[in-house]
Order: C-alpha cells, then structure tokens, then sequence
C-alpha cells in the first residue's frame, strides 16, 4: 500500500505552484508556474533514481529499471497545466500517484518484471493552448508536430517558444517510448461515485468532444443612432448561438453543450460589436449522437447568418472520437483485490489516457471529488480517496508487469 | 465663409494621430494619443492669441477677446477623444470647427462683440471610463469630480493619474466660465440627413440614455463533466439579457437596446463561465417610454435570476434624460441666411452640448455623414458637408455674439 499521508504532502506541495487564494491553483501550460512544477516532479523522480527524458512536445518521461528491460515498460501519467481557476488535483493527482508510486517501489526495494514510466503530458487542459491533451495528442501522431508548437495564446505567443523557454522542449522523438500498458488515476471531476458512494470508478469510455472556434463578423456601429432593422450586431448572433448550443445539449441525452470563451471587439458600450470570437464544446458518449448535434450547430449558424445579415464562421478543429478502455480489467482486478467499492463510468472529460489507448492497452481510474465540482478553485477530494486511487494505480501497474 | 481646404487638411492632420490602417481613428480619452490631439488643438489656438486654461477634470478653454469682455462669452466645443474602432469626424468635427471658426475670424481681423471660446471636453465618449460626457457632465455639476477623477478604466488605470500624466488635469474651477450661449456642431451618426437629402439638422432634442453594468454570477465547473441540470452557467444568463435588450427595443418605438461590451471570466472553453460582466445600453427620446424599457430590463433580469439559479447585480449607473435645445433657434437663422437645406432632427447619440444646456441656452448644428455610419472606422464625411457645418456654426456663433 502507498503511503497517504506522503501521498497528500505532495499534493499540497505542488498546490502551492500556483495556489490560489480560494485554495485552487492557475498554473497554465508553458508558464513559469508549469516549469516549476515540472521541475518539482523531476527532482522528485530523479531522488528515487529515475532517469528522465523530454520529447519535442514537451512530454516527460521517468524511467525506473525493471529485471527485464527489453521487455515494454508499464506506463502511468497525467499532467500538471491547470485552468485558470483551476483545483489542486484535476491530472496533478494522477501524476503525484505516480510519483507515489515510485516512491512506494523505491523504499521498499520492489524490483518489478518490467520497467516502470512516469510522465507528465503538456498541455492536457486546453485552456491556453488549443485542443486539450495536445501533448498525448501529439505524442501519440494525432497532431503534426509543427502545427502544435506553432499554436498560440490569446496574446499570439507560441506554445514552442514557451517550451524553449522553460527548458521542456526536448530532443526524444514522439511516440518513441517502449510501453506495454498505460493507467491514469484521475479525479472523476463529476459527481456520480459520490452520489453512488463508490471509492474507485472502472472507468470503460472517454466520451466524444467536438471543439469549435466561431467568428460573427457583423459591422460596428453607433449604439444611440443606428436604428435597430439597420445593425449587423455580432453580439446579437453570438447569443442566440449560445442559447442554441444549450437547447442542442438539451435536445440529445447525456448532451452537454458549453461556450466558455469569449472576446468581443471593439468592446465599447456605444459601439455595436463588430465581431464576436467564442469557443464551442459539445459533447455525447455517442459518436452518432455527438454527430447529430454537431450537424445541429452547423445548420443553425447557417440559419441565423442568414436571418441577422451577419457572416458566422465556423472553424470545427477538434473532433476527439468516443474511446474505449481496454485494460480496465486490470483496474477491475486492482480494486477488487484491494476491496474497494466500485462501479463502470465513463469519462465525461478527455484525459492523456485516451489518446494514449491509440498505441497500448490502457486503463483509468476515477476517485471521487466533493459534489462533483472540477475546473473550480473549490476542488477537492479527500487523503483517503486520494490514496485508494493511488493504490489501485500501484497495483494495476504490478498486474500488468508481472504479466 | 469658413475656408473648406483648410478646415479638411486640419480634420485629416488630427485624423492622423491615433489613425488606424482603415482610415479611422483609436484615441482613446487619457492616452498618449489624447495628448498628442489636445497639444495640436492649444497650440493651434494659441496660434490665433487665445489664451488657454484647462479645468479640474481636464476640459480646455480657449479664450479669444471680444470688444466687451463683461459680457458673458459665445462658446463653442466638442470632444477629441473616439472610440477603439472610431472615425475621424465624430466630436474632432465640432472641435476643429471651432478651430476654423477662430482661424476665420483671426486672419480677417473681425472684433466680436463679445468674446468667443473654443473648448474641449474630456471623455465624451465613454469607451474607456464610464460615463460618456464626463467631462462636461461634471463641468456642469451633474457628476461629483473626486467620484470621476477616481473612475478606472478595465485595467484599473485612475481617470485622474491618466489627465496628470499627460499634462491635463488643470486648476480652473469647474462651472467657472462666464458664456452666454453654447453651439457644438457634430455629424450626424445616423442615416437621416443623408435619407432626406438636407445639409443640416438642426437639433431640437438629445434622446434619453440608461447605461448598465450588468454581472451574473454563477458557478464554473467543468463542461465535460456537469450535468445540463447542475450547470450555473453565468454565460447562458447573460446570453439572455442580451436577446431580451433587443427584445426590449424592439417592443418600443424608436427603442434601441445594445450590449456592447463583455468580459467573460474565467473564460477557459472547458469550464463553464462563472462570471460574465458586460455593458447594457437602453435609448428612447421619450422619458416615459425609456422608464418602461428600463424596468423591463430590471424585471428580466430578476426572473431570469431566479430561472437559472445563479445572481444577477444590475448597477443603473447613469441616466441621461432627454434634453431639449432652446438655442436652435440661432442656428435655424444662420442655416437660413446661408441658404442650406435644413430639417429639425433628434440626437440619437450623447453630446457635450447636452450637458451645457443646463447651464447656458445650447444648440446643435448636424451634418450628414457617409450611410449614417459611426464608430467605426468607415465613418466619413465630405469636406462640402464639413464646411457646411462650420459655416453654420460661424454665422451661429457671430449672431448669438451680437445680441
Ligand atoms: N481532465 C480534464 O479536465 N481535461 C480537460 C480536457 C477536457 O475534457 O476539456
Ligand atoms: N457622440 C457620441 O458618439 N457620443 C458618445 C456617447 C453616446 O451617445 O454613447
């Protein structure tokens, strides 16, 4: 068994990377915050004797020896970017399991059949770069390279500048590692294994995403003189967009629908906006749901194009397909071996694992968090519940080596 | 007669400071920019033996003899502050209007009765500190100076360290100008002078203005992971405030409702906003009208409140009633003995002359502009239709002078 106390030490100590006042954490992809936690882990892993390498993505990977080490390592990882009002265990939880893992291994002299990874995948959030596991995604060759690290912030500057800049961005080639399993333990961020009151979720599905960038391009204008049947207003359209995705969610089951980002230009109050830039997220367990609703978006931007005067682009970059866990049994085993309470869920977010379960058989494994609350600075799950995860990780890793 | 060329060549040299790569103008009140314009303004001024003063709130004077300088002045002025996304004429017409005006009375030796003054006045346009005219607003004592001096614009920059750093936060007393009669000429911004073919509008009537901070609070969380039913989405709320503006305009003759600004927080795509503040913009000529819009508004906003479970803080900060001109008269007369075709016409938009027609009679003097557009950098008047204009201000100015 792992240690919970140590286990939550180091949570609270990565915590305050950018811990907040509210006692959450913004620690955005490829800030100074992220090189110190990157850092963090590093010194942590090298401590237990690991060796460590970083691709051109900016991926970490911690290698501890096996008795055979021609034979695939088992891997495990998750990531440290947060969002801006972010929590403190949202991917930072699955890759301090990690660490507490090794140390677990470690102290104890467990020499294990296989080698053992541990990683950190850049940018998971998507918060500040665009798509979220951007790191697996890529590692993994769903995106081109390039194309990644040429992807900018709000402000326009570069994802492979900031990894230059923090020392992450390295020289492994993508994809190169040597890996026969990969586990992720993560927070469910939802509020079902509460409600449920199970300790550990199999998770079997990573539900489906699509992620939009709409543009309403409309004409600025005087607020107090232009007669109403005159405006082309781009806030106008931009918020019947946005209660449309809501009655789409609303429309399909298990449908979720959000527009978390917004910038509006020029800004002013007296000027009609000219232009609205805003994000889209929908999504459904379903591929052929996920599709409906998506076709839905498209001919309602068409619609209302048409009926406001306005031009709405719609830039649907990020289709993440609906994935299924295939080593979820040897979570199964884990929990049932350590007598946990649990139950099948599926992935309401997208996790590194998913993009991971391309290239090997992969498994994840949830925990519960206080009323279900993620991507809130209120975050939280208990030392326990953290530490029946981590056992769970330490025991499905062994599982997998010994096989 | 005013001189066409120069008053042109003078709108396209301040044109040029702040002037956008579309051929508008982003000279926001406050800027470096701000100070560059009102440099020009004094020393072109001063050129033409005024003596200048600048007021507590930064509003300047430019004061040129008369033969009896007892009798209380005949003053002229608008604003040299735009918009993000503004144009060149909208107030730097009615500023350099003046400023021809003066030239014109300068080069040919012509002694006024009384003394004639050329102002300008700070922030008319409300883009960067709210309200717009808080320059004249406060000159005539309709806003308290601390309160305004203190106003922040969205990066917490002070009003008042803005006019010191650049030069202009005067010692004059507010209100302390002895003028007997106030004419400001400005574009049109609408489409009506151009519809009805007419030269010049002369303004009877400014409209009522309600402005709004609006921010709905709600909680964010994760948009792969919350239930449709579990959201407190402050986005969608406000998306409904929005579509309920033009409703609200819509139900009401001649009502205009705009949302012009937003900001969105944390404005992440996958967390769900848990805060959005933006700008709300109701207008009617009518009082009585513009108070029922003004409840609905109050009354949307509580239902929709209590609908979507989430807070909604409405701040009616400003309300500007409709104002009527009792100096129109003047420049009827003058618009007539010019010979230009005339019709009476309302202001849609907010005017430093509104203001000053609480303490002195004021009139308006409209010209066309290009598809009644404004703010926005398309605006355009000809330099036909700017003369016009000044010349009415002129033969305005030199009656009101002689009585
Ligand atoms: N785990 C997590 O919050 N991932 C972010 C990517 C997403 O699901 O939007
Ligand atoms: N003239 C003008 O555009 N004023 C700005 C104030 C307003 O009407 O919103």
């Amino acid at each position: 068994r792992i240690n919970e106390q140590r286990l939550w030490d180091t949570l609270m100590e990565m915590g305050d990377i950018g811990g907040t006042e509210k006692g959450g954490c913004n620690r955005l992809a490829g800030t100074d915050l992220d090189k110190q936690a990157r850092d963090l882990f590093v010194s942590w892993c090298e401590a237990c004797g690991c060796t460590v390498e970083v691709d051109k993505i900016g991926n970490i990977f911690a290698r501890r020896s096996g008795t055979n080490n021609d034979l695939p390592a088992v891997g495990t990882g998750s990531h440290l970017d947060t969002q801006p009002t972010g929590g403190k265990f949202d991917g930072v939880f699955g890759v301090l399991s990690g660490v507490e893992v090794l140390r677990t291994l470690h102290e104890n002299n467990i020499e294990t059949p296989t080698a053992m990874e541990f990683s950190v995948w850049t940018n998971e959030e998507g918060s500040r770069f665009q798509p979220a596991m951007q790191g697996s995604g890529t590692y993994v060759g769903r995106f081109d390279l390039e194309t990644e690290l040429n992807k900018t912030d709000v402000n326009g500057i570069r994802l492979g500048d900031e990894l230059e800049r923090i020392g992450y961005l390295g020289e492994m080639e993508l994809g190169s590692r040597h890996m026969g399993a990969f586990f992720e333990a993560h927070i469910e961020q939802g509020p079902i294994l509460e409600d449920e009151e199970k300790a550990i979720g199999i998770v079997r599905l990573g539900q489906g995403i699509r992620w939009y960038n709409i543009e309403v391009v409309g004409r600025p204008s005087h607020s107090g003189t232009t007669p109403m049947h005159l405006r082309k207003d781009a806030m106008l359209t931009a918020a019947a967009i946005v209660t449309e995705m809501n009655a789409i969610a609303l429309r399909h089951e298990n449908g979720l629908g959000t527009v978390g980002f917004m910038q509006v230009w020029p800004n002013s109050r007296n000027t009609i906006p000219g232009n609205v830039k805003f994000s889209a997220d929908l999504r459904n367990p379903k591929p052929d749901v996920l599709l409906t609703m998506h076709e839905e978006l498209l001919a309602f931007c068409k619609e209302i194009a048409l009926d406001h005067g306005v031009d709405v682009n719609v830039d649907p970059f990020w289709y993440f397909a609906p994935v299924e866990f295939n080593a979820s049994d040897d979570v199964k085993a884990a929990t049932e071996k350590l007598g946990y309470s649990h139950m099948d869920i599926y992935a309401g977010a997208g996790h590194d694992a998913c993009y991971m379960a391309d290239l090997v058989p992969t498994g994840m494994i949830f925990t519960p968090c206080l009323n279900g609350i993620s991507h809130n600075e209120a975050e939280y799950s208990s030392p326990e519940e953290c530490a029946a995860g981590a056992n769970v990780l330490l025991h499905a890793m062994l599982e997998a080596s010994e096989r």
